[in-house]
Parts: C-alpha cells; structure tokens; sequence
C-alpha cells in the first residue's frame, strides 16, 4: 500500500465516488489515469497525458503539471527541459474519479513538442466521409510554430512513437 | 487487417504523422483510442472517453460522437439511450495521433450520466496540499443536475466501476 493512501478516500461504493465529497482516484492496470490538460484563459485542449500516483501527488505539492512519461518510463514535470511550465489553476476529477482535468496556465504559451501551442493542431476532414480509399486528409488549425523545437530540446529522443 | 484501413495513412515516419496531411491514427494494444469531448460554444470538458476503429469511423460518417463503452464491451453511439446525442462540429488529432479532441454541440446541454453538464463537475481542493492524514476533498462546480438520471436511464446498470 502507497504512503500517500491516506489523503485518498475509499471506492467502496459507486454513490461515494460519484457523489460523494472527497478524492479517490482509480489509476489503471498500469497505474496511470489520463490527463485532460486545457488553457485556463482560452479554454484551448492543449495537450492529454498520463500521471502514476508520484505524478498525481507531485502536481498537487507543487500546483504544477507533472505527468507520467509512458515513452520514457519518467515522472515528467512538464517544462523541466523546455522552461513552458504549465501552473495549475483548477483540478477536476470526472465522475467515477477515473480522470483528471487539469485547467492551466501556460508559461511560455505552447504545449506541445512539435513547437506549437495545442497538441492538436490538425483537424479531420470529416466531410470527406470514408467512402474511396485515399487516407483522409488533416488541416492545419495553427498557422505557425509557437518555438522551434530543434532549438529548445536539441538532441532528446522524439517522443513520438510509430 | 481491418475494411478501413484504406481511409488511414501510413505510420512510417515520426514526420509523416506529426507534420504530415493525412489522417494515420494509432489505436493501443487494447483496440482503443482516448477521445477528449469539449463544448464547442463554452469550451468546456464534457468528458472523456474512448473509440476502437469501429466508434472512429462511425463518428466520422455520423457526424455524431460514437464511443466504445469500456464497461459494456459495446460500441457506443452517445445518446441513443438518453437522446443527449453529441453532434460533431470539429474533429481533431495530436501531434502523435493517439489521441482524438472532439469539439461537439450537445443536444439536451448534458453529457453525463450523473446529470451533470460535465462529468468534470467536481474540482479538487489542491490548496490543502498532500499534509495531514484525511483525504482531501472535493468542490461541487456544478450546482445542480441537468437531468435525473433515474428518469433518463431507467433501471440500466451504473458504468461506474470501482
């Protein structure tokens, strides 16, 4: 059992955790529950992440985003490396308590690895449908890098896994 | 290989998939996809959830958020229970395309199935930090619920899972 069980209340019924007034996250098989990260100001998705219990119980000491790194298998204090340290304004959790919502402000104004503010930068084409059988095409929804990240994060390993 | 694979680029390279124009998703060893659903007038997270290849496509010919119910083992078309059907206005991809943000307009203004608006309707109050031994609490952000969700779902079994 975790030494930081205690400041978490029990699941011993759907009517606690759903209704009831105290925090009792349930992570994974793999000991992670997602992360749901927006702008505070502008309401933008910025990025989705993972946090183990270190990460959860960091963020919460700190008032800072720290997530669970899957590709590297780290606690990740977002903007250790990039200086774009994400200051938590408001921390939700969903109804069964098996999600965070982090709300943020972003030092530095972008989020994401590539250089741009959202990890979502691309939108689906989902006018085109699915018919034919060409792959459906993505439009670009941010105009320009935020950073160059050639520049910011030099030779680290890309996190992007195929 | 799946029927639909055709609508699907390839992931060859980290700078196709990042940076690329066409659509190459990556479902994880479990089939699955996490979709982050926002209001798209308020911004709001509505909630969190996940699509197999099945709940995708269906999305992108529906127009409507289709989901697959990880406690139900089906798919799951929002709504077709409740009526509160969640209309696709935008359809967004991460940098890595593991990860879908929908940005819905949601008939009934209500996406949970507690009744609330948000299934994020309660925040943590991180300002206690992790001393002590009680578990910290929780703030209601909603003040009341939308719908009663005996009305709505009947005798239906709860999703929550503890």
């Amino acid at each position: 059992m975790s030494n930081n069980i205690k400041i978490f209340g029990e699941r011993n019924s759907v009517e606690e955790v759903e209704e009831g007034d105290f925090l009792a996250p349930k992570f994974d098989a793999n000991g992670l529950i997602p992360v749901v990260t927006t702008d505070y100001t502008s309401g933008e998705l910025l990025m989705h992440g993972y946090m183990n219990e270190d990460a959860f119980v960091k963020a919460i000491e700190t008032g800072e985003a720290v997530y669970y790194s899957r590709s590297r298998k780290v606690l990740w204090h977002k903007g250790a490396t990039s200086g774009l340290v994400q200051k938590i304004k408001e921390f939700r959790i969903d109804d069964d308590q098996d999600c965070v919502w982090l709300r943020v402000e972003v030092v530095g104004n972008a989020s994401c690895h590539v250089g741009y503010r959202s990890c979502f930068y691309r939108s689906v084409n989902i006018s085109e449908g699915i018919e034919g059988d060409a792959p459906i095409s993505l439009n670009y929804e941010e105009s320009e890098k935020v950073f160059d990240p050639v520049e910011v994060y030099g030779d680290a390993p890309n996190p992007t896994q195929l």
